[in-house]
């Protein structure tokens, strides 16, 4: 990425999760790093075949840079919007509280997104499956929500429901992680689950299901890389009975 | 079962988990039911071939049915060890204190049985795989250990690694659970997970592990339902873009 950034080039990090912009702020610091999130339902029903639930939506504004001029950072985000809409086609908004956004985001993303790759049931089935939704989805949320408001962004009361039922129950869509493990991906644990956890359970936030949910997704990216080799595993024992 | 229970006849449930004489005693309130916990690591490798990995051992003794003689109840547990023992091949103990075998058991089944199936990683792989052990198994078996102690059972220090240990590695034993999953069979979670969870929680113990495991193993056992065509699924909506 190194040889790409000039001077004045704005980075825009279309990414979920959490503390993101650290790396860019190290590796580029006086360059402007913009946020974006993305809200979309969307599946590969066929390799190379994207199918789309409903209209995305995309918020940009700025990671705030200490080091950097703050009218400076919200003029490029501003100007990211007017260029991403121009055609008329997308919808682009301005956001000016980035850290609120990406904790909304997470509410739905550390939570149904890995109690989904972990059972491997869609958002609907998830919200069918006996005990899923009040046993794990809403005690998940509910510690994202303390977390998120333990780090100073307070989100609406409405904030699990609204997640919960975002999509249609019918539309059976499977989330990011759960589609990457059907097609044996690595899963995105870290950024949307490990470092909401961190920085929860650093401010002193109990997070006793989100911790559960990412052991169980580290082990489960264990398996993904016993399969392509890169974690040893000693072969099996001669246990013949004699 | 009714039919083939005459007034002296002794009944004996080699079977895991908790409280499952309770619906026996309900309906022989008069037979003396025993308890038996076999300690053996077994798979079927292929159909039909059942690969046993080490000697096994039955534990028998008497469930106390308040209502029976407790002499009569011991008599008869000893009187089926030497039965079963007779022909030399087979290790069968007298078990004097069956709450606590049972107990001992569930520290396995309770939670490396549930998290080898939920990750569809073996006993080998769990020790193997990053962060499985101390951040699930050990958690999960400090909160059934603390719930057998609050029902008055008391295990030693060593239970947890004598439990992890227990097994070689290089066995890779899949334990019940998940060889039901990879059978596509139903898991028996409600009587190894479900009522230690149960008993635990009414005695004030806090098992938020062994509460995420169930309610993911609930899950799981919906998507059987589902498979098996025993629970109703809306059919998919129509959301192609307009």
């Amino acid at each position: 990425m190194l040889p790409a950034v000039a001077n004045e080039t704005v980075i825009v990090l279309i990414q979920n999760g959490l503390n993101i912009e650290r790396p860019m702020f190290a590796a580029f610091p006086a360059n402007v790093v913009l946020s974006g999130v993305s809200m979309i339902g969307a599946s590969e029903s066929r390799p190379g075949e994207v199918e789309q639930g409903f209209n995305d939506i995309l918020y940009i504004g700025p990671f705030r840079n200490p080091s950097l001029d703050a009218e400076k950072e919200r003029s490029a985000a501003q100007t990211f919007v007017k260029i991403y809409g121009a055609g008329g086609k997308t919808q682009c908004k301005y956001n000016a509280d980035v850290g609120w956004t990406r904790w909304r985001k997470l509410v739905y993303n550390a939570c149904l997104n890995p109690i989904c790759a972990i059972t491997d049931l869609d958002t609907g089935r998830i919200r069918l499956a006996e005990g899923a939704v009040e046993g794990l989805v809403r005690p998940a949320m509910k510690e994202i929500i303390a977390a998120g408001q333990a780090s100073g962004y307070h989100l609406p009361p409405t904030i699990a429901d609204d997640m919960i039922n975002m999509d249609p129950l019918d539309l059976y869509l499977p989330p990011s992680m759960l589609q990457d493990l059907r097609k044996d991906n690595y899963i995105e644990y870290e950024t949307i689950l490990g470092e909401p956890l961190r920085e929860g359970e650093k401010l002193g936030v109990p997070m006793p299901t989100l911790r559960v949910l990412y052991h169980l997704c580290q082990a489960i990216q264990w398996k993904n890389k016993e399969a392509r080799g890169l974690v040893s595993v000693p072969p099996r024992g001669d246990f013949t009975a004699s």
